[in-house]
């Protein structure tokens, strides 16, 4: 007994200062936000209007332009000092009409998508016999003849997104580069209900020709590949009608907050506004604008200003070229007067939120992470987890080491602490860059923690005395 | 020590004849059958013949047609003493194009598929704003002037199949009694990947113009609901090119491996070729096919000719007639000279086998069931359950009252015992009468112990000393 005294003792006195730093302001202060984010369904009724109201919106469509205003006016809504756009130049990439019909041994429409950046197919299509293959590795062990006027099927199964993306990138490449007329892509994500999955190709090496790149149903690919296995030669009509238009304007959309005590010093944070031209862009990522936007109205409702300003920014073009990112990192990251602080992304969906993680880089700009960026992230990690009590409530408990997100990206590259949002993502690649990226896939409580935890840590960023950087 | 080895001698005297009655040669042939179904990987290859060789199959299609001349072909192979077809007058309904488009507040396509038995729209469609209900009753309760020209929406999450799939079935006669122009039913199935399910609906009513039904993905549908929760009038122009043929001919396909000692008395096992116009027909059917087939190879392959005939029947029109079934019952459940002493249905797809339920009827056409059919039902679960350490190795051990299914129907009404196959169909319903319906969705390993399910059950009631009825 005597000896559990004298542990309950040490307990009582080392472990709430260790584990709990945070001034009693600032935790009253953040249990206000999060008790007003748990009873709202402003962000749910906010994420309908987008989803429901405009839909996606890829760059260039109207609907990005629709998807701007409709932003700007409810930044203006909920009581944000200031709203403005910066206009950004961006890709237009446009779909058209398209399909992918096995047309032997029988037969059959695919479900398909093509891939942003894709080349169009002639009129008529691309009619070939599909090869197969599984991996890079084994595409480069087969004989240039074998592939040469074919169709390559990247038949890869899913296993994380950055294994398996790079088909879905760099697959028409390596395939034109032996000869293949055109490229499909197994889905990249988990088996669905025969669901197709968009997304970006990498930009087109000069030194090949530019073959056309589609996403076929996990359902389809490995139907192709059983067909194979029983000695069927497969061929497939691949029409597409994509094409690359002239860059047109779209706009990162710009709202604040302004500090009370260091209103130069910018905590932001935000998603990006754009989606592909599937689906609602729920999960990805209309879901990481709006928590971001409620952050911001609820510190206006509640009268929370905090020391420095908090700044929202719904990033344009993330999908199909990052130039909103680039644009705002070049015109704002760089400004002297006005110091960014933190950078905080939420493009992981908005599934139950259960951590943050970070990564501080050396400032100056075309600098790649090097080993003494470790240590500035662990100084930042240490950082975020003495802010760990004010999320416990609503389970949000990892803080960690990451890599920043591509929005934050460039400003990251400029030594601004980056910190990224992060859910479950439990089923995330099962919606992601499909027709199934919609309001059904999210849980409206789950939204509301989510909002929770992006105030929470918005304000705790612009409280803090210091920043994430050493 | 002495109360525990009383204990053990008890067992040891009473628990094998109380669990397991089966003869030694019965449990040595149904464990060779057990053993030849986990070690093959032939039932797979036959579902991909017919699912990635053939595809869907719906009555009255030449893939039907390719199906049946298949699956003789499969069975003539697979060592059956005699093959042959019964000829079948089936329904042609044919889908054509089809299309459903919001067209208000905002343009967008919707995941839509059409339901079996209805009519086409005129050409250029039918577009009229939609009224959303959740129920029947709800409906019931409607004003009929806002029902009069409307599209109705049945937005009704998924409970049961039996519950939801009334609005399948009738949605479309109940609209139309108040007015509406068209019915379009959310999907009947959990929420998928924007998965519409199609299916039959219910003949029409003669006393009410006939409207077209289609259903729509579940995401769609609420996002209906959603906008006109905002207040917002939503548009919908339906266009469908969907009419019913004069009818076709189709056949069930039939073969047997004649019983030894009571060549006369039939156990018949199988499923239904025909498959909704969608998907490959994988775990609807192809699967219950491919396993009642393979049950019979295995038996012919090991020598195991059983006592009593055992037969394999693909019923073709379950989706949209169940003529196929009728024709049966009606050609040879009525043969005084050849005697049915069980129908067993598998057609709840091929996930993990659990178990096997069974009804028993009165003799005789057109009865009713009654109570004295729960007597006669208790009797048949009794013997079933007798059979359990036959199926306890494959987790196999739910034997219990059910209802049949649609294929062995008519022959229980004429007093044939009735054996549905069971299985966890734990996302069965996530794939029905969908594109997903495909070989991706089925495990090939449960398939092998959905074939030793079969092949036992077949094998032990046409050995059995008397038969499932009192």
């Amino acid at each position: 007994m005597k000896a559990l005294s004298l542990l309950v003792a040490v307990l009582l006195v080392t472990t709430p200062e260790k584990a709990d730093p945070a001034p009693p302001a600032l935790r009253d202060a953040t249990a206000r936000l999060t008790g007003a984010a748990l009873a709202s369904d402003r962000a749910w009724t906010r994420l309908s209007e987008l989803c429901d109201g405009i839909g996606h919106r890829l760059s260039g469509s109207p609907s990005l332009d629709q998807a701007v205003t409709w932003a700007a006016g409810a930044l203006r809504d909920g009581g944000a000092d200031s709203v403005w756009l910066q206009e950004v130049r961006v890709p237009r990439w446009v779909r058209g009409r398209e399909r992918a019909t096995i047309v032997a041994p029988r037969r059959e429409e695919m479900a398909m998508l093509g891939l942003g950046r894709s080349v169009g197919t002639p009129k008529g299509g691309i009619t070939a016999p599909v090869v197969t293959v599984s991996s890079f590795d084994a595409f480069e062990a087969l004989p240039a003849e074998s592939v040469r006027g074919k169709i390559v099927l990247w038949n890869v199964p899913f296993t994380t997104y950055g294994e398996t993306v790079r088909y879905r990138a760099w697959g028409a490449d390596r395939a034109s580069r032996l000869g293949a007329v055109a490229s499909l892509v197994r889905a990249v994500g988990p088996i669905g209900h025969r669901t197709p999955h968009t997304g970006n190709m990498s930009a087109y090496n000069d030194s090949v020709p530019r073959i056309p790149g589609a996403a076929i149903s996990v359902e389809d690919a490995e139907m192709i590949a059983r067909l194979q296995a029983r000695g069927q030669e497969v061929r497939v009509r691949l029409e597409m009608e994509a094409d690359t238009l002239l860059d047109g304007t779209s706009h990162n959309v710009i709202a604040e907050l302004r500090g009370h005590e260091r209103p130069d010093e910018i905590v932001v944070a935000g998603g990006h506004l754009d989606s592909w031209d599937v689906g609602q862009g729920a999960h990805d990522d209309g879901g990481g604008c709006v928590i971001a936007m409620e952050a911001v109205r609820l510190m206006k409702d509640l009268g929370l200003r905090p020391r420095r300003t908090v700044r929202v920014v719904l990033w344009t073009n993330e999908e199909n070229g990052a130039r909103g990112a680039d644009a705002y990192a070049h015109t704002y990251g760089k400004d002297p007067r006005r110091r960014h602080v933190a950078a905080i992304e939420s493009d992981g969906g908005v599934e139950r939120p259960v951590g943050f993680d970070t990564m501080v880089r050396r400032t100056g700009p075309g600098q790649n992470p090097d080993s003494s960026d470790a240590a500035r992230t662990a100084f930042a990690v240490e950082r975020l987890r003495s802010l760990a009590p004010l999320f416990a409530g609503i389970g949000v408990d990892r803080f960690m080491a990451g890599e920043g997100g591509t929005d934050v990206s460039p400003l990251m590259k400029l030594g601004v602490p980056g910190v990224g949002h992060v859910t479950t993502m439990a089923r995330y690649f099962e919606w992601h860059h499909t027709a199934a990226d919609a309001m059904s896939a999210v849980d409206p409580i789950e939204l509301r923690k989510n909002v929770a935890a992006m105030a929470v840590m918005m304000y705790a960023l612009a409280e803090m005395d210091g920043t994430l950087a050493p």
